[in-house]
Order: C-alpha cells, then sequence, then structure tokens
C-alpha cells in the first residue's frame, strides 16, 4: 500500500525562516497539555560525573562582576600606558601651548607607546572604551577616548597647513602621522575611527571633531572605491576586491552619521553595504562569511577566516543600533544578524573560543575574533535581538577570551594585520601578537557586553546539573522569536 | 554558440529523493549493454599493499559468529553480577517470602551492584538482552529479563502502600527504589523501561506486569509535558524544551503499546513524535540531528551530540518493527530513517567508531552512540530497510565497538550521563566511564543484530582486494531502492 | 512597522550560476563610482609581521622556472631507468631483431625496473610526459613516451599468434604482458593508455599504433560493463558499480579518438559519462566527487577520496580540450567543471596539499590527488575556463607536491591502488608508496601546467604584502565571468 514519504521541505521551511512564525504561534498558546510538575534531572545518575579536565573548568562557569571588571580595567590600564596620548614637537618635546604653530607637531611614540593611533584597530578600542564606561560606569574608560580626541584637536591647531605630513608616508609611519585628519588615505585608516569619534560625540566625550568626521564622511561617501552597483570595494589586491573587513570599516560610521544627521542617504548606504557585500560573501548553508571577493572570479573564495565575519557581525549590531525602529531594512538586518549567529554559535571550539579558520578544527584558536562572537551573542540578547539561549556560549566565550588577557593585560593569540589572500595556508599561518590592537577594542566590547548580560533584569542565568542556562524572565515579550516579517522593532 | 549548462537540480533530484524511483527502474532493466566477463581486479598492482596499521587489522575484518558471542556473553555475565536481582528488607536481608508486606523493601544495592534497576538506560539493557536471545538462542539473556521483572513484581506484593518510596528522592536515590512502578516521575524512568516491559511481554518473558505498563502509557499519554503540538518536551533545562533523547524514551514504548493493543492511537502518537521531533531537530543538508531544541530560541542548537542520534535512529527502528506494514505513515518514517543512515555513513571516524561530536573529528570517539549506530545499520539490513552496502561499516564498527569491552565484560569510553547543555564545550569534555549503563544495552543491541547479519541469508558477505562488501544475494527484491512513496511495506 | 526580511534566495542565486552573468554585467560596466588612486596596503602595520614557519616558508612563495623544470627532470630520469623500455625473449636476452616472431617475448622486468607498462597510471605518465616536453620544449620527454610506443610496436611484430600470453594472468603479472595490446582485458588496462597512445598520435610522437587504439576503442564502446543508461560501470565490488574513476579512464581516450577521428559518437559519449557518473557520484553542495555508487543503494556512498577527485577533474580537462568550441554540452561540462574547482578550493590543505579525505583533516596529505588538483587549476587558468585568482593555490600546491619529490626522482607520499570501498577506515589507513606510480604522471602534468603559467602572457603574477595574486593583465577578455549558457567557447 502506497505510504507518503517524509516531505523534506517541511524541515527546510522550518530551519528556514518560516520557523519563526510556527513558534510565535507555540510560544503565545495557552492551550498545552497537562504538564506534571518539573522534575528534578534525573539524567545520568551515579555515572553523571562532572569533567575534571582543567580547560572546561576554567571556562565552564559563570564569570563573575567583578572579574570581568577587573580584566577590562587591566587592558585599560595597559592601553593607557600604550597608546599615544600626547603630542611632540619635531625635537620629540611634548607640546602644551596649543595655541600656535608648532613645527614637526606630531603624536609621541617609541619607548612604551608599542600602538598607532589613527588607525581602524583604535578606532575599535574607542568603541570599546565607551562600551565599558557604559557597562561599568567607571569614568576611566571615556577619560581614554577623551584624552586622545584632544590630542587631534590640538594637533589640528598646531599643525602646519593642511596637506602636510599626510598619507601613508607620513611621519612615524602608518597611522602615527595625524594628517588623515584633514586628508584621509584609506577606508582602513579613517573608517572605524570615524565611527569612534561619531560615537564619542553622541556619548557627549571629548572635543567636537566635526569638521574632522564630516571629511571623512565625504571620503567615504565620494572618494572610496565603489562597484557599480556601489558596494564598497578595494583596489587591492586587484581592482574592485570586496573585503567583509569592509562591512565594518564602513557600516558603523555610515550608521552613526545617519544617526547624528538624521539624513537617511547614510543609513541607505549602510544597509546597502551589508546586503550587498552579504550577498557576495555570505554562504547561507553554513551561516558564516567569506573573507573576501574578487571582480575576475564569480565564486567567493571559500575560506571563512574568523576575524572577517567578527568584522561582518559586529557591523550588523551598530547597524542594527543605529537604524530607528521603524525603518524597513530593519528586518533584512536582522535576519542576517542572526543566521550569522546561528552559524556562528555551531562552531564554538572544545575551549570556548573560534578557530582562526571557523570550520577548521586543525587552524589556530584565535582571540578577536572570539571576542568579536562574544561581543555580538551578549549584545545581541541584551538588544532583544536573539534568544538568550546564546548566553551559555558567550558567557564561557568570555572566560576563554579573558584567559588570554595577561597580567600586563595584554591580549594574546590574536592574528596580526592579514591581508586578503586566496589561499588557506596563508591563514592558517599567520603569526599572533600580543601587538596587534585588533584584539584588544573586541576584547573590551566583550567584557562591557557580558558584564552588561549579567546586569540585564530581563534575563535570568540558572546552573541547573552542571550547565548554564540564560532564558528570559517569565512574561517577557520574546520578539526574536517573531517572524522577520514583523520584526521591524 | 550558446551552449546549455548543467542543470544541477538534475544532481539534487538525483541526490534527494526521487533517486530510487531512478534506481528501481535501472535495476529491475532487463537491458543492459553487452557486458564483459567479471574481470579479476587490477587495481593497484604490485603497489596495492595491505595496510599494517595495527588499529586498522584489528578492525577491518569480518567477525566471527564465535567472537561476537563471545562478548555478548561476557557484557551479559558483567551485568548479571553487576545490577540487582535481589529484593531486600530494610536490615538488608533478601526478602524470599512475597506473601505479605515487608517494611522497607528496595532493592539490593552497594557491593558489586553498582547500575540502578528502574532507568532508562536499563530499560535498553532488557530490549538488549531480549535481542540477544532471539540472536543466539541462548536462554540465559531471557534469564536475566525474567529474574529483574520478577524482582519488580514481586516488589509490588510486599511493598507498603502506594506512594511510598515514590519519586527520585526515594531510598537508594535513582532508579534504586522501585516507587517508580507505581508512581511514575518522569519520562527518563520509565519510558524506555515500558518499552523493555512490553517487548519482554511480547516475547513471553517474565512475569505479567500490565499493570505497571498501564500506569506508564497513562503517565506517557497525559502527564509528561507537550508541546502545543503534541511533541513531548521537558522542563529542563527550560520550560517546553524539545530532546532528542526523548523520542527513543517515548516512541518505543508507544509503539509497543499500539503492537499490544491494537489501539492505533499509539502508533499515531510514536508517528507524531518522530516526525515533530525531527521537523526541530533534523538537518537534512547534514543528515543527523541536533541534541535539542528550547522553545525561547527558534533555531535548533547546531550541536550534534552523537547519542542524541542513536536514540533518534534507534527509536526510528522500533518504530518500524512494531508499525503495521500497510501504516500510511511508514513511508515517511523510513524516508526519515534512510536519510539519517545516510548522514551517519558518512562520518564512520578512521577507527570505525563514531565521535562524541558527530562532525567534529577532534571529539572524542564514544562508544554507546557507536553500538547505536552500528545496531541501527545491522538492523535496517537484516529488515530490508537500507542496503546491506551499509554493511561494511556495521560489520567493522562492531569490531571497534567489540574492542571497548574489556575483560571483564565492562564496556569502556562511554559518555556518562550528558544534559542538554547549549554549548560545544560540554559534550567535549564530559567524561567517560565503564559506570556509565548507558553502553551496555546498545553493545548487546549492536552484537546481536551482527550476528544475525552473518546469519542472514539473503545477503552474502564477501572480501575482495582487501574489501567487505555486503550485498543481496541474486534475485532478490530490494525494498530500500524502491520510491519511499511506495515503501508501504 | 513590519519590515521585509533578507532574501536569501537571492543569495542562492548569486552562490549559484546566476553570478556570472551578474558580474558579466559589472566587469564591462563603464560605470562606476568615482575612485581614489589604488593605495598602498594599510592591513595590520607594525604588527605585519611574515609567518616564520618553516611548512609556510618552503610552500608559500612563486616558484621558478628552473625549479620546475629540474623537479620535471628528475621524475623523468627516475621513470626513464625504473620503466619497462625493452623487449626480451624467453632467455631475460634484450630483443634487438623485430623481422620475425620470437619465443616469450614480453617485456623486460626486475632489477631496477619498478613499474609495469600497460597500465593507467602509466597512461598518465605517458600525457604527463607529452605536457611536459610541450612545456619545456626538451625532446627527452617525448623520446620517453617514443622510446615505450615502440616497445608495444615491435612486440606486435614479435609476439605470437594473438590470444597468447594475454589477459591478466599473462606471464609477469599485471601490465607486465603486452597481450592487452591485441586483447585488452580491462578498462583500467587500455582506457587510460589509450589516451596516452592517442595523444601522441596527434603530437606525432612514436610509431603509428592505430590499430592497436582501434581495438581498445571498440573494447570500451562495446565490451565495458554499462548500465541500462550507457554509464560505464564494473562489476567490482559487485555489478554495476559506477566508479569516479572510470571517468578518467574513459573519457580522455573518447575525447581524443572523437579528435582523431572526427566521429561525434566519441564525445557525445565523453560527455555522457562525465554527465551520467556526476549526477550520481557529484555533491553539488560540497563541490566534490564521491568515490563510488552500487546499483544496490539509492544513495552515493558519501566518501569524498581525494585520488576520486583527481580523475574526474582531469577527465573534464581532457573533454574540454578536445571537445570543439561549438559543441553545445561545453556549457555543461564547464558548469560542472568549475563547479569542482571550487570545491576543490575550499579544501586546500595547512600544508598546501590535499587530505586523502578531501573533507577530513584528521586523513593524511595525498601527494597524486594534489598533483591532479594542481594540474586541473593551472591548466583551467591557461586555457581561460576558470579565474586565474585559482593561481595562488596552483603555485603553493606546486611547491607542496615538489617538496615531496626527493633527490632520486621517486614521488613520495602517493597513497596505493585503492579499491572501492564502503568504509571511512579503508581510506584512511590505505598506505602510501614510491612505488605507486599513480603520483608520477600527476606530478609531471602539475610541473608542466605549472611552468606553462609562469609563462603566459595573458596573466600576472604579483607579490603583495606578503601574499600571492594572479590576475588576468588588463582588457583581457574574461569568459570564465560569462554565463554559462553563453559559455560555448
Amino acid at each position: 500500500m502506497p505510504n507518503p514519504v517524509f516531505d523534506f521541505s517541511v524541515l527546510k521551511k522550518i530551519h528556514g525562516l518560516v520557523l519563526p512564525a510556527v513558534l510565535a504561534a507555540l510560544a503565545v498558546s495557552p492551550a498545552r497539555a497537562q504538564m506534571a510538575p518539573a522534575p528534578s534531572v534525573q539524567q545520568g545518575g551515579a555515572a553523571n560525573l562532572p569533567p575534571t579536565n582543567p580547560v572546561y573548568q576554567k571556562i565552564y562557569h559563570v564569570p563573575t562582576a567583578d572579574e570581568i571588571t577587573a580584566t577590562l580595567d587591566r587592558v585599560r590600564a595597559y592601553l593607557e600606558a600604550s597608546t599615544p596620548g600626547r603630542l611632540v614637537d619635531g625635537g620629540g618635546q611634548e607640546i602644551t601651548d596649543f595655541s600656535q604653530p608648532v613645527a614637526g607637531a606630531t603624536v609621541e611614540r617609541g619607548g612604551v607607546i608599542v600602538f598607532p593611533l589613527l588607525t581602524y584597530e583604535e578606532g575599535v578600542v574607542f568603541v570599546g572604551m565607551l562600551d565599558a564606561a557604559d557597562a561599568t560606569g567607571d569614568a576611566k574608560y571615556n577619560d581614554y577616548v577623551a584624552k586622545r580626541l584632544n590630542v587631534m584637536a590640538n594637533f589640528l591647531k598646531v599643525s602646519p597647513a593642511p596637506g602636510a605630513a599626510t598619507g601613508a608616508a607620513g611621519r612615524g609611519g602608518r597611522g602615527a602621522a595625524l594628517g588623515g585628519l584633514r586628508t584621509p588615505y584609506s577606508l582602513d585608516q579613517c573608517g572605524a575611527m570615524c565611527a569612534g569619534l561619531l560615537k564619542a560625540r553622541l556619548a557627549g566625550v571629548g572635543p567636537d571633531l566635526s569638521a574632522v568626521t564630516n571629511g571623512w564622511m565625504d571620503f567615504i561617501g565620494t572618494k572610496v572605491p565603489r562597484l557599480a552597483d556601489g558596494t564598497i570595494a578595494r583596489h587591492i589586491p586587484m581592482p574592485d576586491t570586496v573585503w567583509a573587513d569592509d562591512m565594518y570599516m564602513s557600516v558603523p560610521a555610515l550608521a552613526w552619521m545617519g544617526k547624528l544627521s538624521g539624513d537617511k542617504k547614510y543609513y541607505d548606504d549602510a544597509v546597502k553595504q551589508v546586503t550587498q557585500m552579504s550577498a557576495r560573501l555570505f554562504r547561507p548553508d553554513l551561516g558564516i562569511y567569506a573573507h573576501g571577493w574578487i571582480t575576475t572570479n564569480p565564486d567567493p573564495v571559500d575560506i571563512h577566516w574568523a576575524r572577517a565575519n567578527g568584522w561582518c557581525v559586529m557591523a550588523m549590531c551598530e547597524l542594527l543600533d543605529a537604524l530607528p525602529d521603524g525603518d524597513p531594512a530593519r528586518g533584512t538586518i536582522l535576519t542576517l544578524y542572526r543566521a550569522h549567529v546561528r552559524g556562528l554559535a555551531a562552531l564554538q571550539s572544545s575551549d570556548g573560543l573560534w578557530h582562526q579558520l571557523l570550520d577548521r578544527t586543525d587552524s589556530y584558536l584565535e582571540t578577536s575574533a572570539s571576542a568579536m562572537f562574544v561581543y555580538a551573542f551578549a549584545h545581541g540578547i541584551n538588544r532583544g535581538w536573539i534568544s538568550p539561549a546564546y548566553g551559555t556560549q558567550a558567557l564561557i566565550g568570555w572566560n576563554a577570551v579573558a584567559s588570554r588577557v595577561n597580567e600586563k593585560g595584554q591580549v594574546e593569540g590574536t592574528c596580526v594585520g592579514t591581508n586578503f589572500d586566496l589561499s588557506e595556508p596563508y591563514y592558517y599561518y599567520r603569526p599572533t601578537s600580543v601587538d596587534a590592537l585588533h584584539g584588544y577594542g573586541p576584547t573590551l566590547l566583550a567584557g562591557a557586553e557580558v558584564l552588561k548580560l549579567l546586569k540585564n533584569d530581563k534575563i535570568k542565568i540558572t546552573l541547573s546539573v552542571g550547565s548554564i542556562y540564560v532564558s528570559p524572565v517569565p512574561n517577557q515579550p520574546m520578539p526574536w522569536l517573531e517572524d522577520g516579517r514583523a520584526a521591524g522593532k
């Protein structure tokens, strides 16, 4: 007798976008079968032994607010000591009088100063400091930002006429020269830093640098290479190359400029970057991004570099933070963000971090990307974009990241600056360094958001038979369960 | 000149459900091109060396019936010595007079007794013993079951009034107390054990315990938490959580109660559990199950715990065994079962076992799940549900499982009782223990079914140039090639 | 306010076959946003350290023509010394008079001779020598082939009547006997070797052996087992088994016979083999091939043996080389070839080679398949079938392959002759051997094509911040970007 086969399209629907609607129905349904009282856990019995593995014991616990604050403060202190905070003249003497031009004015360097100032990594540090200030209430984090914004403002007062000391070849090398304040020379140089300056301004931190940010926004809007469809691209390594990294280099700046100016064109450009880069780089079957795409090859390069994914998910967080509630693109961005979170969640390693190549367990565990993911998970929970269920991974992910902050406050295990390469070996063998500033901002962001998670009164964190669970407190709305079609809020 | 591109939908169809129909056509076609006589293998020649690797030599051979029987008997003997088989009074003395109430009556414990009695793991042991009896013809396996069923029946005669010593908190801890016979307190406690009792009854083994099984079936039908659509759920870790494990905790009991009672509602509920849990947990692209699904998250947790997959595939085997030939749901269940077998077959490890996280080769090799898969493959071949071609993996999988049965008859390398956790590290670092009873029933089942495979006269096992092949004997019908739509039998 | 969700079908389209059309539009569009001058790379700055890992340093560089030529010559010299090049009589004395029959005539063996002659592996060696001659301009490579073709031609002059010393059981074992010249006994014996003979004839190398190749083509066309739909199959391990290997054993011979004869039936059969085998074995979601498919199982065996994939991609290269420009099947074959290249490119290992099981990083790195992939990438770039962007992987892949050619000219790390097995352990533990001739032809091919890549004036190889890029020289047509529908050329 003929029988129906199982209709796999049902699974595909449920695994795809239709599920939220199904679930919303379940979630609000008052009609359930009679339920027995919640039993105590009977799984495992006598043999339900806890693991004694030291790696596991180090990461699998709920961190305390004090632990997190201590880690954040150690990182802040190291950055404070190691990042330029003063202007010097051509002879290397600190400038204290900003009322007149000073020959050879530039930022301090050498000695204990190991990091540059005008770079995308430092832009993330600014954003992380602002978030840490918000999470801890400690003014020192904002002070860090304000001090460096003053350096920039003062530089504009004392430096020679526009045009001097500009460009990558400026004195002091990459980012050390501040000529980029007047004459931006690459998206790397100004994009993420612009977001940092705009967020500082929105938070009322530091001097007004709108002349700088206006110039940078003009650069982003009209000077940065773009494909014919408006997608931001690079001429590196070849003409019209799309880098996942550039989602972060452009989108947060565009989004916060939209907020600050009220001009919808910035939001629209930010949305365009996310969707058009995703169309080229996102693998919906895996839920992760390829690092890049070259005009001369129809296929994305299927190498899933962790930090590239970090840039994307952080960019989407910033856009969702900035985009007004009723914006018709929210649903689009939320759908992509959620699909990405799900893909990333499927790839956490045994030790709580993520691999340098996300889907290659034989690649090393990388700190900066892991911190970005911890931030993105915790932030999305705090905002109500994703289920608090992802909180387990955020909490133990944070513990794993924190274990890489050493006594000095240095962040270990971060992949150094990385080209868009077209082969796996390049990524497998990228060195790591405590001097890679890329790890510091994300660590601040991850700690700040996990701290907010601990303080979030809409969720509760429970321990049951050795497992950590994060769930909504009862009778909360669960917006992440709504069909994306209705998720405009 | 324009050319057609390759239509990938053809591949997708062929890789999907349409293939069996295509193949059935091929298989019955009398028209083939002229064929040369079957040549001897010319692959590799002088360099076609056999592997000298000791792991390979241990697992890659056709096991003998004697080897299997010896392993089964060693496991049986260890279980016989280590599992409660007597009732004792409050003073610890064995009860021999069951004609009147005895204060503090309970099962023996301590000393050589290391396992509990009234648990799901022991339910699987019962099912395994019954299958081993069937495969070997040795009454000792049925005796094991009968002895413990008598303990239960006698407990009901001598124990105090209903309500005493019930619940998880009953004396002797989890499963040691027999109060659950009268007052079930969780699906874990009664579901799989109910299947064991029902199968024993169908096999005519042990006393009539229908009062117990009727109570348990009522509990499963009306007291166990369910979602609004009737899917069985738990309040652990959060309200309305779907565990893959519960497919086994519910479906075999429902299926065999259907068989015993003839009441279709049990079959229908069993089918509903398989399909509705699969809709939430099965990943059709991977062919494997997620461990669980939480109402507060639209996505399944994409962590593919091996034993959760074992519970699912074993539950489907039991349902297909019980479900009448003409039942319209057979095609649905067969399709799911076959897709799952294919997914599992793609993930056998280098050493013949499967990994704790199925798709993570850096997770440890786990015995209980591996034994479940070996059982499911061999059973499906013996039943004609899947191609005998899967027999190679079943045979060497058995050798790998058998290598984990030590001299004492203990099963090594089994993951202890395991929560539904929301992070990978939890699963990576679950300890293993010979005291985890979860490995014993599946090992009995795996050995029994592989023994039946060796005796199966519808298939032949051949060795060719160092490879093992299992194929249908000529002129057999091959029901697994039929389109699922017609696979009602 | 309701918002649109992101339409994932857009991504799927872009990741699928629609992308090339989209890109072609982009590529030819004259309208781009204003672009800043190409900036120097600013990624990473002070921390952008080069890797010091010795494996990386060994493989990640652009090889020189001299390096490649030296490696090729070392392999050629070893093969010249180790492969039969003389006929001997029954007493082992070299035959020099070919004007009359000689009792017991056969090829030399023993001593320094370690390889057989009439085998598919040697067929690939012939093809590789011809390609190396073309790439280097060095006559010694063609001489190697001509010498062995003369051995065959002379054997036909001096050997006894047809029928003697034929078959696998002929004197000297597999391939040592030359009876297969007159009476082919398996596709393995004659298929790839036939391609070698046909390509030699097209290149004007060696004597006319069309009597032999005509016999072999008749065998392939009418005697080799086929399924009802005409797909070439084997009776090993079971009746009507499709081996991916047989794509190479049949398609190049069919394709070059099509070229030589002008008879379209050969092309059509070659196209049929590629498409029908792909329909059974290719996984479009992964972009790679399963090793085999058995009529008694509707599913392919999802074990992705590297060398099986090598046979497929090399067969497609040969077919695309031979198939006339306007043939309506070119688009189909190009689409499959490109999807396969993309799948393979996603799976290169950390060390530049590919794994024995392509998607299992815990399986060993295998030389023969890696060489085949390097060949297929470089050849496709040289022909304009795929983006030059794949050149990075080809170049460092070659370095990795070359590192496995030892001082003697032996190719190390090649998996020995391999059955189609139905379990992963079989493949994991296949031994490797320098006596596995399978590695030699592919190494010649890989080196020859990478040498052509270095000399290819349509592409340029650049180094930028430590990364290797291969790109088209400006204003080149980019046929690989065209929609496959229009890719008839």
